[in-house]
């Protein structure tokens, strides 16, 4: 259902979970072609090329194409970047860059020299419900914002071993809520404190993680906002973002599957919250896609940027610096 | 984006409003295959194929197809079911089969007698909130169903012009709560009443319609139904659903395009419901093409079938019987 | 807590459930002051008046005071009326005035003729988010009213042998919407069609009645009214308003005891609507008694009127005739 | 409307505001007895003191009452309870004790010393919202508790001058959200981080206060609470808690005037929240009352007590002492 307009040649890296998605969000744009997708695992990169139509490509391949969607493993993230940019194509790279900051800014160095497109999947400002609070809070519908309130809790947690590798629950989970909090303050936080507790799951806390945890960013203009993070949530995966602004609020709550609402003597029930970031992201994951496909043929901006995703990384450190010394840190 | 197995061929009838829909859902799926688009309006066709990198192609050919799907306006339906069934097509019809139940019942047994699969366009069955009311009621979870309530208000009228053609709100309107009554009820109405005024447009009063109306239906068992119609609603496309049990209610409300909730001085402010049917059932248009290719392809059930089509126009002729006379009609 | 200017005396007939809130109520007045209480139960008036710190009286004593709350079963009513309105009492009566309109406009005609005010206890006109219906449509908010639909659901059945009594569900229950529906028609309904059935309790219908019922009005001007009625609600008591209008729509919704909601992987849950009338409509019982109040004190109309009593009443027999015979009935 | 048991009698100190609600309760309370209202502005005293009924008395008159009721200016509170106390008197006094830690403690050991009930003005705990959170957490329903989340939001800032004598935002207004979280979190936070900023009123700022908030705290277990508060509202007096828990989450709303709903091409819109604790918190007042004259008359715990109100204090000067130093304080 290709439209009769050019179309964008993307190639996908990695065929695990997010790489499934972005795929066939490809295979199904009326702007872009799957030229194909490519994994060391054979069979997953298989199975995704086989349900969408598409081919396994090489990774020398992949590289070949117009433009690259990076949804490898995060230690390959870098390296591929700099590859693709090296190489001349448009990047979309999923978050982080890399868990480590200077690796980052050497990274992007890369990018800004090859002078290509890079993007950054922090899929949620594309949700059409936090897209409209940013749209709404910039036309200036609640006046200047004092309060930023993000609640974001995952079903339940990964694996302790996950966790270890994952840079702590700041880099890992916290990062998208960071990248929101810049995305609404539109303005840099300047003070970081955090605390995190293990009460999830107690091999997590042996890990040096933590599953529960709370931020809280204060900005020049004196802006505050607290986040509240946990790695479990019985009733979905709780995605909500509350704006207090000097003449009004503006909120946006959790997605469900139906409008259905039961009644009994236990009272009225609607339904949990989608139950995690596969459903509720899946206009944002497009919406994303759209946003790259257009900076790539239309030369509109490509964010959020790398710098974007350096941002939230040296906010995330410094979350977890805070929790780890018990002092807030300056940014 | 098609998958590995087996395509069902499918030939689109019809470029207009609902045509366009069904045309990109086959296009998009992945055990469909768009073989073309055919009106007379040669360009519309033009468009929509375009589009969707499908073919125009003339009616003789949609006729050659595995199976099509008829968006024609409502005269042609019965006789292109015919056409269809006679040369051994699965036919998808867009509600009505005809406004004349004589008709129907003769387009029926032409179908009968070839064997095919018909299945009617009723899309509201395909919604999630409401497929979810059904199975719910199914599965005991409000006991037995004693009273049902359906309000359908559309955003704005129809040209009057149109009105006067469409055999009147309950055959052109009405007949998609009749058919929900009838799903939701699982029982036949006995007894129809309806009242109807003229007070959204005066120019659909002259031209012998209503744009406001309410039916009464009772059923042999004794559960009530009560349907709200009205072809005006300042705040959106208003569909929902009640259903009051013997040990529960169950309800289902309005979609909106994003879960915003904004405060001021006014109060707490939510989103209009979504405006129209392409927005609000984009999601059961999807399912109800599931639901056909289903039925051509693995054999399961076609339904809402060419009978559920008949009795719901029958019931429809009855509430506009009864609007007339001022009497309730029997069944 | 007496305020310091002047008290209306009130004598209060009848110490079943409604006497003893009316009871209550006057005791707690700062514009009032009880003078007692009165039943043939001896036991009942001693109970309510000690709890309230005011007396038992006799019949004679109460129709002597300044005013009276009648709040005795509903065959006494009329005479009860007759009696005060003769003595120069200002009267409030709980609904009906009698089950037989003829009587009823007999003792209406002694009412006039003695020049007192009378108010009809119609208590649902005092609730706060009814009335802010009313008011919010008299300043035009949604235009004009198209479509009034009124959901109005006990939480469970009477016993079969008060239902016989009561003059059935029409005259016992559904008065109440029937009041509704005139005080925010603002219009009389010309025409009745109402059905009923038997689906709650078996003896109900053996005993000629029904437990589960809706109407349909129809007003002059067009605008239609769909009332809806059980005699159970599993979910607490269900009272819902929904007004739409030529601009807009009002509704009102179901109280509850509190705001509380819990979510856990059953979804999100919400209580119960209040048990019934008692919770349910307790500020709109104290509103009602300042309006009576201030009617005798301040001289403002006394309303809900006698008429509107009998203009209930009268819709409440059309109801029932149309439930009878099958057919609608012009009033 | 005084009951037939044994009545407490009561005097109200101080005829402002909360002093007036006090007294009106009291009044009205079935197991009460108003002796009288004292305050050094005397025709404040005789306002409330006539519109119930009851009596101007003097500052000594209100020390021979049976119980007393300080809603008096703060800095005169520990010096009338430990009057009241050595006067034998059971003592209800509105929140804070004073604004000093060593101030308080001393007052409370003349308490001690005396043996008499004392109870603190956490007019909150008895609100029917909150109370069901701790009783439902009380009852296992949602498992352990890991995070606290608390919005409260004045409607609008009190004047500069206030602000500058209050103690500071955390000891006048967050104290109360400080006591709330102690009350849910059943543990004690060991560690108090916070951070304030002057957005809404300079003046405030300049009187060295803020007037815009967040507090984190952490218990020994590990659960994490956010307290979040604003000295404005556009939407009413907003008040909201939040409890996730191992099992499950429960949260409590803002109360509304009505349930009223309204839609149109704006979308769906209710009522702001009640405007300020007068209205929200009537329920709880009235609770409060009820718990008060039951620890007296009938020896239930005195509950929250003084030393509820000196532990809420001390929180609230590690808040300010954090967000002087910019560092967390450990308590």
């Amino acid at each position: 259902m290709k439209g009769s307009g050019a179309l964008l040649d993307i190639a996908v890296i990695g065929a695990g979970r997010i790489g499934r998605i972005h795929a066939r969000n490809v295979a199904l744009h009326p702007r872009a072609r799957l030229v194909g997708v490519t994994d060391p695992d054979a069979r997953a990169a298989a199975g995704v090329a086989q349900a969408l139509g598409s081919e396994v490509i090489s990774l020398d391949d992949a590289f070949g194409a117009k433009a690259v969607l990076i949804c490898s493993p995060t230690p390959t993230h870098a390296g591929y970047i700099e590859r693709a940019a090296t190489a001349g194509q448009a990047v979309f790279c999923e978050k982080p860059v890399d868990l480590d900051a200077t690796r980052v800014r050497d990274c992007l160095e890369v990018v800004r020299r090859a002078g290509v497109p890079l993007m950054v999947g922090f899929n949620r400002r594309f949700d059409p419900s936090f897209a409209s609070l940013r749209r709404r809070l910039e036309q200036g519908e609640i006046g200047t914002l004092e309060m930023l309130t993000i609640t974001s809790r995952d079903p339940s947690p990964p694996p302790a071993t996950y966790a270890a590798q994952s840079g702590g629950i700041f880099r890992d989970m916290a990062i998208h809520d960071l990248d929101m909090a810049r995305f609404l303050l539109r303005e840099e936080p300047t003070k970081v404190y955090a605390v995190g507790s293990s009460l999830v799951d107690p091999e997590i806390g042996r890990a040096g993680d933590y599953d529960t945890a709370a931020i809280t960013l204060k900005t020049a203009s004196g802006a505050i906002c607290q986040i509240g993070n946990s790695r479990r949530a019985t009733y979905g995966y709780d995605q909500r973002i509350e704006l207090h602004g000097s003449v009004g609020l503006l909120r946006a709550g959790n997605a469900t599957a139906t409008t259905v609402e039961a009644a009994g003597s236990g009272g009225f029930r609607t339904d949990t919250a989608l139950p995690f970031f596969l459903e509720r992201y899946a206009a944002a994951y497009q919406a994303e896609l759209d946003a790259f496909i257009a900076a790539v043929l239309d030369g509109t901006p490509a964010a959020p940027t790398g710098e974007d995703g350096l941002r939230a990384l040296l906010l995330a450190d410094a979350a977890t610096e805070s929790a780890r010394t018990g002092l807030p840190v300056r940014v």
